[in-house]
């Protein structure tokens, strides 16, 4: 966060395959499979329903009220990359409207997260152009105060790398760390796996007291009936 | 709220015939009928649009965070029958998802009221299984630590004892005592009878002013047209 | 705010081409069109997506809880008209309903800016009448204190006075002087014109760095590419 | 909370030597005693530092904006007797000011809790008359609309009957119900007693991982120092 | 709103004598004397206790995190004045700490009213510097962008006209339309009368209920004992 | 945030004549030292006026609603440290109180960040224990689920890494990276040096508006005095 006025022009990427892979996943298993860890807060929401990415985030610190950065950093997006951004104090503006869609969807862009505002909404769900923010906000924002592209950030109580894979659906957004993308795969495959045989056994009228063994445990700490 | 670790087995439900009726007549309906109360706060949000049902409270006093109790809560579900789970202290962690909403339908619950987090909203829509909530949220949750189910429980600022009718749709959650059910939907009957005709003239162009006799009272307190 | 139990009967509007035209407009465009100026506070949305409106505005004081003087408003509604609520203290309480929508509706009423609570918005959306809210809130209120209709309101952190034009969308809703609507249109299509070239120019892949001549002011600046 | 309009006139209250006595233990240490239930919401917050108190709730159940019910409960105030008001929906309103003080102090009243606002609070703070609310407001009210006085109540989340124990200091307000208030101050006092002698050891150094004997479950979890 | 970059050098103000007795009257009586209008939203407090004003506001609209206007509107202060910044879009970064607040003593200025934040409150303390401010945020601003000093503005929620009477104490801050000071004055002064013969009356027991006569009005609405 | 049952012993701190320094120079001074970054959000505030200290930073991840971890962190308290603990998801339940606080100062321990809530707020405050927080709240904690102490945590918006120098005082909370210390030290005495040269010519009258030379470029941009 500190040192204003940087732009880190090459980052670090996961595998297209892997990114692939992980939004097939789905926020809740990729959060569960790295340890519960990871995700953003709750108040950011998605404009439209049903979108689901995985992308190598591009970073933002932008000052409140200013989007001149968000310019420069679509200048580094490459196809697969979604935008990051976090205001240096809390902001609900709107940076991030139609024209800026358009021109980070013409260098291959899949998103935005944006702990602040945006605009535009209509048109950007009809481009289906999938942004998950704080605010939706018709208030502009100036081009006056440089920012920072590329470097660490905290975001809606996350800290996010360059690169990191971001995975985000209707639950809401979490951060993957790029060099454990490989790894957190496996674990949420296995995981959906294992969901899988379960969800079956709970259709079919089984309860989770006994699928996961809880009745002896819930004795143990005291459970009465009455 | 206080002996934490109990759990009742056994409650009295309202008639299957109320319930349905009382979804027909929608929560400002039931609301105004009952005097303008038992209605929950309005952060509680439903995940989808278009849900609309009357059910049996099967409630849940949970720890934040742990959503052991909900388990425990679901092998009490009788068809027609609700969750409803308050935190012991504030918390919009994901409670409940996909896998447990199988383990519901199974049991014949319609659904969850929840003063906290709920998860895998996409798939709980699919499933039309509704959800009133505080947040949306994939963040995980524990089985550490023992509530209590089928205990009176206040949630969002509303008292509810077990086998309360909860009526809920795309407006919010209201709370109708069970013993009251009956008495209850005949006044939402009465009123929505009382209302359509109302409808009829009003959508004539004739104004509340005239129809509920409002100009005397208004001049008496000294309303001025100027 | 301050003379309660006044209702002004007339006031002057906007032409209805003008609003026409400023409907189309949108408001990101109006706002930034007029300066950055007159937004409502971002915590009022719209009860579904998709609505847009340019209209006349009828305001409305009114005490917290107490909708008496929405019946007083509907009266004095022409066609194009819009009821703008404040209530004098916060209230998320339901002032307004199918029924007050139908009234409105007969006279010609084409939606509702409200500072406070709305209820039957699955009705209100099947019969798309528009309405910009604080709160969804089955919560009733009651008719006993007087407001005034037409007097100069704060709405959302924004002054309106009757007859001032309201443009709201899915981003939110603006506020326009009447006295000043004719030459806001003017800018704001002036405004969609220049937009519509340079997004032409970002889809084809141009950078807004290039387009607004971004570089030269950024490195003066002091931005570091590293 | 349904049939407003009624007053209860007598109620049952804990004796003034159980009152003391919980009000020598403080919050913290009552909310244990009793099982970790009852606290009142963290938004309630005291006027003024150091206040202390337990005592008798009257219970109000009042209209937005509208404190003509305060008026019918003072009347019915005894001395050691305290104010608890929930308004029906949400409310910053302030409804209490140094004249209503005034007139609670004369009956033998000691306080005020309130999910809503008060005002004059510089005077309130000279006479030494606690409050705890949810806002500071000098927003007037009115007295048009009836609630009830002396019914059960939910005031910021927690349910309280008439004559039940408010214990409010500066951690907050927790509810005591009134038929168990003499059971919870001897366990609050046990508490007292235990806290005291391990307050000691800690002092001189020891660990609560010591004293609590925590490292073999700690152990057993799998913490692992590295 | 609308122009910034203005800055209006001159502007009338109310009697020093007038301000002066509008600060014994305090914020509460004040906005009853005038209707119950003009305060501004509670979320304003004090940055310390006890502090008590009635001063011409010099307005300021300010870009979010730019504090360059305040440097603008401190040249233009005159003995009596109090700042008054509304920011364009919502901020809590600090505009406002010790050495603005030593400049604007030098000029005379008796405080400042904020909606966003201030810092270095310790120093404004120790200074008797008065703040009434939504934040206490250290974090900086910057001097970018043009607002406007001295322009109508709404500042949390109220509108503000330069020069008029800002009353400020621990209950909040009011506005008093410069024009109307002299009048506002004469009714609170009423009404502090008023008051005091009421308040001998309820220290000695007398009933809210019977001073204001309110036992017919209550058993017409329907009250009941029980 | 990941590994959570992991406990880092031994950790690297600042020189304690620097924190003693950077104490002296407050949250402002030392927050625009290093270039408006590191600090906390604002929600953050101290349980007292006038603490002010610069600590080394003992972090601590724990899950919502439990405050086991804490007692593990104490442990590890060398004089001069500061508990910073983030929990896992959103709460404000009571994780430290006047035992915890009585243990932390024997292990010479100089106070608490915490996202989250304290109680004993007045025993705390007799004791000067120094503590920022979320939320003052009875409600008391658990220990039944592991976190981790001295990761690196995201605390109210902030990355810490443990050793990190936390400057904290009445305006906020803020993070100086450990091995930026001095550096940081450095620049915030520079900084306080030209603001006592300040500081004196704003008390003689002379306006920032020339200390600074604004005019010329306050004109560029455009502003116009009328």
């Amino acid at each position: 966060m500190k040192d204003q006025g940087i732009v880190v022009r090459n980052i670090e990427r996961a595998d297209a395959s892997v990114l692939a892979a992980l939004a097939q996943c789905g926020v809740a298993t990729v959060h569960e499979a790295q340890g519960r860890s990871g995700l953003m807060a709750s108040h950011l929401r998605p404009i439209y329903f049903g979108a689901s990415v995985a992308a190598s985030a591009i970073t933002i610190s932008a000052p409140p009220g200013d989007n001149w950065m968000v310019h420069v950093a679509v200048e580094l997006v490459k196809p697969g990359d979604i935008l990051v951004l976090a205001p240096t104090s809390p902001s609900d503006a709107g940076y991030f409207g139609d024209l800026l869609a358009t021109s980070l969807r013409a260098r291959g862009g899949v998103g935005l997260v944006i702990d602040a505002g945006v605009r535009d909404i209509r048109t950007l769900t009809e481009m289906r152009m999938p942004v998950w923010s704080k605010a939706v906000c018709a208030q502009g924002t100036v081009k006056e105060t440089l920012g920072s592209v590329n470097v660490p950030i905290v975001c809606a109580g996350t800290l996010v790398n360059p690169g990191d894979v971001i995975v985000a659906d209707d639950d809401g957004v979490c951060v993957v760390r790029r060099p454990e993308a490989v790894e957190v795969l496996q674990k949420a495959r296995a995981r959906l796996a294992s969901e899988e045989a379960k969800r079956v056994r709970l259709a079919s009228g089984e309860l989770g007291l006994d699928i996961y063994d809880m009745r002896k445990r819930l004795a143990e700490k005291g459970l009465r009936y009455v």
